[in-house]
């Protein structure tokens, strides 16, 4: 773990200023393009370049089954999570669909899934057959903690360095995992479970007190050490949660923006922010989901999200749709006249 | 007038049922693409297209001049609306970069700049040298209004036809047009000039009370009929206001989206919803702009902007910069997997 932690560098404040200058001197009254223009200028500041680029973009949605589901807290059935990881190679999930729009790389990670998954194009990072429910033992050991954020690590590299993608989005696909999220969330934030827990993809009132009794009894039984993100992660986490912690890792060791998604997003963006805060800053929020959980995993994040369109799904799918304002906040910025070169009279 | 205003039917609640019905059946929990449902089944009501699309889109730019300008309430000097069209042509603008991201036809609509236009490219449907300054007389003549209108109409109505756009995004330049449209705004909703008059394009405390005052001279002087809609134009309105209000007239005739920008655009929606209340069903808020304006304007108009992100530009660029969500959710729509289709396990 520590070789991987101690590659990423704090961002660029410099090459930020130095577009912030550049900004005023561009057609329109100065600040004018609003959150468009402080996008530009954190671009700049993650990746050291005067004029940033986010195309094309990466998408990698890892899979993983949860243990935790055999106390019914979930509104599907585990078997949907394989299922959907074959709508995911068909094309015909959310995120497939957003990936296309803005002409993402796509892949498709099994980090953990319970049943073997024969289908061509997933790639296989197995690490066990799902979690344990963390209610009557550890979701996974340290050693599987590890090995997840490290495949998750190797998986963003392999994408950064074959495909040359400069902006990573990531997903994830896992029956019961806004339980895990909740429970690691709670433990990191100290916010009590009854703040955090929502409906998740659709369950009652009564479902929801269940979960949260749940989670309560997991982090009693568990004990994680609030210190040590990875005890969390082992003790209540989820090896996607986990592999995505390690991909954000991985985007920031390279200076590439990632374009965090919902509540399970964030909740592994809040791990790798425990695990090496100069993360934070190569951080970009999406949307801002209607999962309770995530206004914390927000604030953790001190970050305001770009959309508040009431998404819930996961998958990735929000900071996909998000993408096309970061597109349009690098375009504003090299494509754009200047006053002078524009002939245009400046403020008087 | 009258002919262009009995072409508006209401928009078609039956094909919206239908897609709502429609979306539960799609890989994702119900409702969990929240907006973005929610403007596809909007989408679907104005078109009556069972699987809509907004692609390829429309904007168009209408320039034109303020004679209240003389009175000091820009900050920036008159001649900066004709140098801006050159940039519109050049490409150099901040709706030039958008439009050409999202992959828009393009417009550039010279209605009432005070000079004449040389270069090419420009569209010649000038009304008149600018408008009087409202502080003296009136803005326009009432037949003036009334043929802003309908150049308005007809230029929208052209690029329909002839390009076979499928979303209209409109746009505007005219230093001195925020006076204006906060003038007709204040008139039209009844609130005080005070709650209406920001920053515009960037001026200090001062001069926004110097603003007020203006206008509240020019309304007391003018005295315009709030249940006129065009003697409101004529008053104390704009040309570019006047041919936005019949551009949007147009698009609801046709069934095509109107997606509108923020505070001039907004006013002029308003205007077009006054002149014809079907309208508002065809439109869409692309952004909420930090004009203290807008947000009456949206109110009047009863919708949610798409964006939130503190722009305040004009041109249009919030709306282009807001389209690829609208693209999102047609896109969704027609590529989606169902859950039978998928042979995803739905709910329990």
């Amino acid at each position: 773990m520590k070789d991987i932690l101690c590659n990423i560098q704090p961002i660029n404040k410099e090459t930020g200023e130095k577009v912030k200058k550049y900004l005023d001197t561009l057609t329109k009254p100065p600040g004018s393009l609003g959150r468009l223009e402080d996008l530009v200028v954190q671009l700049a500041e993650i990746t050291s370049e005067s004029f940033p680029v986010v195309t094309p973009p990466g998408v990698i949605v890892f899979a993983a089954d949860h243990g935790v589901v055999d106390e019914g807290v979930s509104a599907f059935p585990q078997e949907v999570t394989a299922q959907m990881v074959a709508n995911f190679l068909q094309g015909g999930a959310a995120i497939n669909v957003f990936s296309k729009q803005i002409g993402a790389y796509f892949e498709i990670v099994d980090v953990g899934v319970v049943s073997d998954l024969d289908s061509h194009g997933v790639i296989n990072r197995k690490i066990r057959y799902g979690t344990a429910n963390f209610c009557k033992e550890d979701a996974m050991t340290r050693e599987e903690a590890e090995e997840a954020i490290k495949v998750g690590y190797e998986q963003a590299e392999k994408m950064m360095k074959d495909k040359g993608i400069k902006c990573l989005i990531l997903g994830e696909m896992g029956i019961g995992n806004t339980t895990a999220s909740s429970a690691i969330l709670s433990i990191l934030s100290g916010k009590s479970i009854e703040k955090l827990v929502g409906h998740g993809t659709g369950i009652s009132n009564e479902q929801v007190l269940h979960k949260q009794k749940i989670i309560l009894q997991g982090i009693e039984a568990r004990k994680p050490d609030r210190n040590d993100p990875i005890d969390v992660l082992a003790k209540v986490g989820g090896l996607e949660i986990a592999a995505m912690t390690g991909a954000m890792l991985a985007a920031a060791a390279h200076n590439i923006p990632i374009l965090v998604d919902g509540f399970i997003c964030s909740v592994a963006a809040v791990l790798a922010t425990k695990l090496c805060s100069n993360t934070k800053g190569y951080m970009i929020i999406g949307h801002r989901s209607v999962e309770n959980g995530h206004q914390v995993a927000i604030q953790l994040l001190e970050k305001q999200p770009i959309l508040d369109l009431g998404l819930r799904l996961g998958e990735g799918s929000g900071a996909a749709v998000a993408f096309p304002i970061l597109q349009s906040a690098t375009l504003m910025l090299k494509n754009m006249a200047t006053f002078t070169s524009a002939g245009v009279t400046n403020k008087e």
